[in-house]
């Protein structure tokens, strides 16, 4: 190893509700030097770190203007080379769409140790806002997690992809869906999926401002669009939930979070 | 709803390090006042519990000698109609691969109320294990958890199931993967992967007697049996495993880990 370091930790804020840090992350957090968050990481969670901590918003949206991977790699190799104690701190579980793949080569590259933390993924806490499971050994044996989003530039979203998650007995979990459920819908139906599928949408969940909509594969685009970040879910597991957005009590406790967080 | 009771808590205990225990789970286990919980949660978790809480093993191999779904989630309903504060502590996550599905059933027919708070899941831990992300912009743009297990009746495991997972794009978690990792490798090489895709098993992550072994699609034989609780992960995503599994530090950590679990 070329120079001595700190290790560096690469942590998962879960979906947002501070209660969905993991006690590990929340001690980290604590005492870390430095925190470098993405733009997701609700103020809650970062009012957590010490007062004399260096919080800094490296997130592509609302951080630090046109910081690029490779600054923010260096920005945490130079603090743990500096003896700092770093958190790096992704929204939701790191190992999910985060850019943890490159931080990880770049600190290895570095020959600086880090360990990762795992966290609540944004799609499960979607399940749980909405009482359902993403499997159901009756009707769902696997989930399927894929990005609206273009993750990799070598395989672009076609209709092939989709037709290839089409079964009755997974459970399809749409990051950063987007709004335009169009293609999706057609090439699902088209790959023989029935449109009677439950489909969700759940935006922020595990916050104040959580809202969800319920719809069949073949309603998905009377879903309304809703505010970042949001999971779209389509899988016979949801059933509970159809039946769920009928029901008054929830109906109340929804109107409950509205007005909680006015 | 026909009874009043006080709401039941679908919780996730993570992969076993109390410290990937939420906030809120640990929250929750400390005030219960009966906590039913499954095989694969550790003691130093159970032993979080008050000192007045009933504490019950309702897994199915090492706890009530053939207990039932049904008897489990009458046990919840009449906890809750008792007004005693009641925690259905899963392993890992609760939205995957629970029996969470059938006690939110029971609990909704019942008009019992619940609440599900998700938890790390085994595979976000076993690639944090790794110090590997399962998504990789460059490498790997979606995730598909599968059970070596039956999960449903409806759909048993067969070759049709293996092909449709098979792309080089896509990192596969299977959870319960069993020691027979011939037919699979057959499979997914007969679906046109490649030999060189890096594999990887991880036994009991995030427990100090944690294990992993990194190996390739064509040598997957070749990883040893271990013990369950135990994950296998398969993609290009690993890459960076595959090439830790050659660090002396590694190794040295692995000792550690082995000598401390003695």
């Amino acid at each position: 190893m070329p120079v001595s370091a700190t290790k560096v930790s690469l942590v998962g804020a879960g979906p947002g509700d501070p209660e969905l840090l993991t006690l590990k992350a929340h001690r980290l957090i604590r005492s870390a030097d430095v925190m470098l968050h993405d733009d997701l990481v609700p103020a809650p969670i970062l009012a957590l770190a010490g007062a004399r901590a260096e919080v800094a918003n490296v997130g592509k949206r609302c951080g630090a203007k046109g910081i690029t991977q490779a600054e923010i790699n260096q920005r945490m190799i130079d603090a743990a080379r500096g003896g700092l104690r770093v958190v790096r701190l992704h929204g939701g579980d790191p190992v999910i769409y985060g850019r943890l793949a490159e931080e990880i080569d770049a600190l290895e590259t570095a020959g600086v140790p880090f360990e990762v933390v795992p966290g609540v993924t944004a799609g499960s806490a979607a399940a749980a806002a909405l009482g359902v499971s993403l499997t159901d050994r009756r009707k769902s044996s696997r989930v399927v997690i894929v990005s609206g989003h273009r993750a990799t530039k070598s395989a672009p979203f076609d209709k092939t992809e989709w037709k290839e998650v089409a079964r009755e007995d997974a459970t399809l979990v749409v990051y950063m869906p987007g709004n335009n459920f169009g293609p999706l819908r057609d090439e699902l139906l088209a790959a023989g999926l029935s449109g009677d599928i439950p489909a969700a949408i759940v935006s922020q969940a595990a916050t104040p401002t959580q809202r969800h909509y319920t719809a069949s594969l073949a309603t998905l685009c009377d879903l309304p669009h809703v505010d970042a970040p949001a999971v779209l879910l389509i899988g016979r597991a949801l059933d509970r939930a159809s039946r769920k957005s009928l029901d008054a009590t929830l109906a109340l406790e929804e109107a409950e979070t509205i007005l909680s967080s006015l």
